[in-house]
């Protein structure tokens, strides 16, 4: 059994960033960029008006003031989009657009609610500074420059930057693909009626919905019959078509546990076959080749608690994904008695009030059920030394599912 | 010009709840449920295993001890997903692997590590207590309790409570159909070559970006021509098939700024035409019938700012969720000097360091430009009040994008 820093650490130590693939920028939300975006273009690629107003030289305001206004000629307009070719002279100004270049021999603009105009001519009530309202070319980013580095997340600004510098596709890292063998013969589909001896199959779909939440692909074998042959079949199929193997069931000393025995015959690298993790104890996990191979524990606590502790930060060091969590400390308002020797995992219900985060005990919290920890949003960490906790003690804390 | 906070409690007030569609369960994550979901079975099913181990009654272990082991007979095996129907007698016990029924006439499981057996009989050398690793029938939850309340939001652990309940669809409330109509001559398509006063437009694409985040649909007019009865026409078939419409650029003062025109032409009821916001002043807000109407001001920073913090919380409250931003205080590491009379969004490189958020200054930040601001993870907000703050300040802020 090894605890769970270490079982985190050998997982991350095997899992190697995964290959690239060119995405639409759209599609690249939420994937890392593989490599530095550089900027073709300087942006803005011209001097650009920030506000509507009259483009002037800002020399010819000095002497401005309310009670003797500067009367200058509007000699054009400059819409956003055109291209006004005009040379302004001393006394000349240009009715300009938000967006619109700046004509070159201008160097201000005053904003249209700071001036009076009769429509041919403008009257200026005050000193105006050089390049007020006025984006210089180039300021945003240079052409040659570094718009994204490698590395980055893609978010709702990087799609626009990416836009804006003309690129339509860009080269991010693949999402692993992850194979899902559920086994267990007491499962039957969710639509069965469930007789004695039966539950249905959850794991296969909350485990769906985490991959899909984290944007790692997935593929399921549904329910695999509890037989060592079959189940061996499936892993071998699974590890053609898949980066991560994830098997739900079959993990604990059982005598219908087949797929610790079915990894030795497949000449698998056990790293290690138990956790000191409260729910979850039984998580193994092994490699073939360039393949990860993790089982899980087959009740739907331990294999939800386990797959997000382990198994989607590997999926995120695979995309190049940082896989911080914000762990905070949270207050207990109630007291647990547990057993010394692992790490607890407890489902609490965090509050926030007046910037102090209060965890809430959850109604009943057994090793299987899901229902319970729905009324959660968030774990404390109860250490493996401790055998129990009080209200009023601090651990550390996060929240889960946001 | 209306505060931040009225023009949000405007939208709000206005913004009704979608209507409901059913979904396959994976497809309901992120959305939220529209009616109480019950149980149709208890769960577990039956009292069930929670160890590999042997059910006994507990009263035949009452005076075993490590001296004294007390011996049972092996009368069968009980596995997941099987059903023994084999009457327990004292002195008698079964094998049973984790997840199967435990036979009615047992009471209690000891784990497998904890006895000794020769295949046919299993030595107890301790007192067993009565419901030891049982997990006992409806203890999570009972047939006809709500298992998820009408208005939850489904995450993961929902998603399995609904398959391990039998449902494969539930009805969830719809997601927002919003309709983008971005306009300005100034833009063109972003593979194009930008010659002078053109930029790509990218508004497009980060405003699909953030809905996609959020699970809004959407549909883009892509660039729409700068002439008002193309804008008109196509605001008319917009209402038609969406939800909210949304128009970008074309919302300020100047001469080629239709969009307020054509809103009054169509009878809209204005709700704002600005906000007391930096970036994003420009923004207006009108309903016709039941369709909400947004016009975004065309530069990108105060389109993003703008569409995050106003149309991103209509659209939650349309789908039912609630929308939450967490503000925590954040001490400044930089001066800033603005101006008074706006709410100023500032947008900073937020680092949390022994649990106290900094926030640090990036590079530059025009009101226009995204690549400053990618640098950013969050937001500062400077009160209409200020006209600067110092470095130590603190301020509310948040993040972004995460």
């Amino acid at each position: 059994m090894v605890s769970t820093e270490k079982a985190l650490d050998i997982i991350l130590n095997e899992t190697c960033l995964g290959g690239i693939e060119d995405k639409n920028i759209l599609d690249s939300l939420d994937r890392v960029v593989s490599e530095h975006i550089y900027s073709k273009d300087s942006l803005p690629p011209f001097n650009k008006a920030a506000m509507d107003g009259y483009a002037l030289r800002s020399e010819d305001t000095l002497e401005a003031s309310v009670d003797k206004p500067i009367e200058f000629n509007i000699i054009g307009t400059a819409k956003a989009g055109g291209s006004l070719e005009k040379v302004l002279h001393s006394g000349e100004a240009v009715k300009i657009m938000t967006g619109a270049p700046v004509p070159e021999s201008a160097d201000t603009i005053i904003e249209i609610e700071n001036v009076e105009s009769d429509g041919e001519h403008v009257f200026v009530k005050e000193a105006v500074k050089p390049y007020r309202n006025i984006i210089e070319k180039g300021e945003e980013v240079k052409a040659g420059d570094i718009a994204i580095f490698s590395g980055s997340l893609i978010r709702p600004v990087e799609v626009g930057i990416l836009a804006s510098l003309g690129y339509n596709k860009i080269s991010v890292y693949k999402a692993p693909v992850i194979a899902l063998i559920v086994t267990g013969d007491e499962l039957v589909n969710i639509e069965a009626k469930i007789e004695t001896g039966k539950i249905r199959n959850s794991n296969e779909y909350f485990l769906k919905a985490i991959m899909k939440n984290e944007g790692f692909e997935f593929i399921s074998f549904g329910i695999v019959q509890d037989n060592k042959e079959v189940i061996k079949q499936k892993i071998l199929v699974a590890m053609e078509i898949a980066d991560i193997v994830v098997t739900s069931g079959g993990a604990s000393k059982g005598d219908y546990d087949f797929v610790e025995d079915i990894l030795v015959e497949l000449g698998a690298d056990i790293k290690f076959d138990s956790v000191a993790i409260k729910p979850g104890k039984p998580i193994s996990f092994a490699t073939i080749k360039d393949k990860l191979i993790f089982s899980l524990p087959g009740n739907p606590l331990a294999a939800i608690t386990t797959f997000q502790e382990f198994i989607v930060p590997a999926g995120k060091k695979f995309m190049g994904k940082k896989s911080s969590v914000d762990i905070f400390p949270v207050i207990l308002s109630d007291d647990y008695i547990c057993k010394k020797g692992r790490k607890k995992y407890i489902y609490v219900n965090i509050q926030k009030v007046n910037g102090v985060y209060y965890g809430h005990k959850i109604k009943w919290q057994g090793s299987s059920g899901l229902v319970p920890i729905s009324r959660a949003n968030g774990i404390v960490i109860i250490p493996e030394g401790k055998e129990y906790v009080k209200s009023g003690e601090i651990l550390n804390g996060y929240f889960i599912w946001k």
